[in-house]
């Protein structure tokens, strides 16, 4: 079993649905550690991040991953136990194969051969780890940002290691992500019996329409690279689980991914006119989790799509698709981000997975592009 | 204390919560067998259901109730014990009191009375009684009813002496009920990230137009009597807890009362194309609670109207409104059936009570319409 499998392989057994890191940072900190890297581990609440360094000064190279993984939802509808990986037929199944401790995995082992082929690399080439990346990510790298920014640490250049591939390793290099709103509305009505509907006010009801309003909506048709801004309800309930009883209140949570035509000021009074034009008697309680960041041509977008040209046998599609990242709180504190990493087909589902070749080439291509940036030929 | 409110808080003193009767059924049992009745227990796995006769042959007139009651909930939020009746200020206090203790003691008090005073009256006149009227209902009246088409007993006339009044006892008569469906609607897509919702299907999407049509539907306007058919959602769950996962189902759970317009099938088939319109992926589960059922006008309904009209002062609001009852098992069998109780509006909640000048009244009411049915002037 190659390195990189075998790591991958150790951090999936590890349950580290999010906050709990569940031991993986520090089986990352105690390899960096003896490869040489200078190790810095700050918890925050629940939520454990691990800062690990190697060199100093400029340029600082930032390799950005989390060790936290979503929930894997009820066990039999996997074909195997999510935090057991297995490889059938070529491919890595299990709970964060894709999204992203093979992404995690892979820069450990890239990190460890570069400093090992270049000890006297320019700059500074470092790994953040959080264990909140999924969730709430208030005390992941949020917190690790503002503490890099009190204490004047400068970052040029950030890799996340997240799951961008579409189709084979390589065919996509992530220049940007969207911004994320998040809400949780509450429509009231009236609870009462569902034979006397006279006496009570149904929120399901009223909400019905409202609901398929906004969902039916069409915000704009992308920016450059960005695709169009969407909607998507995540959760919806209402109901006092008896056949008979209209509930007095229903629920709907909801997410905006939205390009740099939006921000979530706007996004939000859009919605609460949409509402409001249906008359709902509601709350509503907004999260802003990030708004839209781009990454314009320049040194580290240029590297990244030479070595992934070749790499893949083609030059990647440049993209600002995909969800949020922790790029969105690295980006304000003036580094340039890109994000690479393998196919994202299968994440957040059942029987995630991760092709073996894939998984097997990942080192190396991180490894091409920190040469790139911290040991060029011109400076080895 | 009078013969009815004696027997009343007897009844509610044991606390025959459904499905156990407690007692309450042997204690009617013995009464009615000193009266000559004959007595015929029926217990069907843990419901026991009670068949009283007295004379023989048509016309069958049957007082049909029911022994069991509600869960009485937190003892705390009750003044006094649910299940020590209680006298303050005129008003019987327990759980039954009104749902429906008070209206068996009163067909009891009525039938004693009734075969003292015509013990060769026409006809025959019976009491049944089930302890499972609140709950599932599977071994209760709908079982008694098969045993009696099973062995060929005939029934003209049904009194169901369920809380029926609104404001003031005789109020209104009650001459059918809506027919009540019940579905449970799963409705498939294909779970997913919320940042890639083109790789995902929402299920609260697709099913969202479907549902605001559904619930903005009109069935009719009414028949008769009887109220408009209402469809009314009690239940929607769509959604694995977290913000940034499309589901992959969405669950809905309605029911329609609905009115002799309809019929189950008929309702089901047209839900089901309303939701083929829509091209939803989707199961969906049916459960037919009972069919309509209408009393036209007819010996039954002009002797009850006239009776409450003398005791009421008014003649009552003829209904088809509020829940199901058991008479829907009854009237499949060619009876004409109608209800007649006491004020309804304390029933299923905390401190359930009836006025005991109601309660005192109810056994002469009862009675009065047993005589115009079974002992007219004219055969007296």
């Amino acid at each position: 079993m190659s390195d990189v499998l075998d790591l991958t392989c150790e951090l999936i057994s590890r349950p580290s649905v999010t906050p709990d890191d569940a031991g993986c940072q520090a089986l990352v900190a105690a390899r960096l550690a003896r490869a040489g890297f200078a190790i810095e581990s700050m918890r925050f609440g629940e939520v454990d991040n691990l800062w690990a360094t190697h060199g100093q000064g400029a340029p600082v190279l930032v390799l950005l991953g989390h060790t936290d993984v979503v929930p894997p939802g009820p066990r039999e509808a996997w074909t195997t136990d999510p935090f057991a990986p297995e490889i059938r037929d070529g491919v890595l199944y299990g709970r964060g194969a894709a999204d992203m401790k093979s992404g995690v995995a892979a820069f450990v082992v890239a990190a460890e051969r570069f400093v090992a082929a270049h000890p006297d690399h320019a700059g500074t080439l470092a790994l953040l780890l959080t264990s909140d990346e999924e969730g709430d990510a208030i005390d992941g790298v949020r917190r690790v940002a503002r503490t890099f920014e009190a204490r004047g640490t400068r970052i040029d250049w950030c890799i996340t290691g997240e799951p961008s591939s579409t189709r084979t390793l390589g065919d996509l290099l992530r220049v940007g992500r969207r911004g994320s709103l998040s809400a949780t509305l509450t429509v009231r009505g009236v609870q009462g019996h569902v034979a006397y509907p006279d006496q009570a006010r149904n929120p399901i009801h009223l909400a019905a329409p409202a609901l398929a309003e906004l969902v039916a909506r069409r915000w704009d048709e992308g920016f450059e690279s960005f695709p169009p801004t969407s909607l998507q309800v995540s959760n919806i309930a209402a109901g006092t689980g008896a056949g008979n009883v209209i509930p007095g209140t229903a629920t709907v949570q909801f997410n905006l991914r939205y390009t740099p035509h939006w921000d979530a000021p706007r996004l939000e009074a859009e919605v609460a006119a949409l509402l409001d034009r249906h008359a709902l008697d509601y709350a509503i309680a907004w999260h802003r989790s990030g708004e839209p960041f781009y990454t314009p041509e320049g040194p580290l977008r240029a590297a990244a799509r030479e070595v992934l040209a070749a790499f893949a046998g083609a030059p990647p599609e440049e993209s600002t698709g995909g969800g949020t990242s922790d790029a969105r709180f690295i980006a304000p504190l003036g580094a340039q981000c890109i994000e690479i990493g393998p196919v994202n087909a299968s994440i957040h589902q059942v029987d995630e997975h991760v092709r073996v070749e894939d998984l097997e080439a990942l080192p190396e291509l991180f490894l091409q592009l920190v040469e790139r940036l911290l040991a060029p030929p011109a400076a080895a």
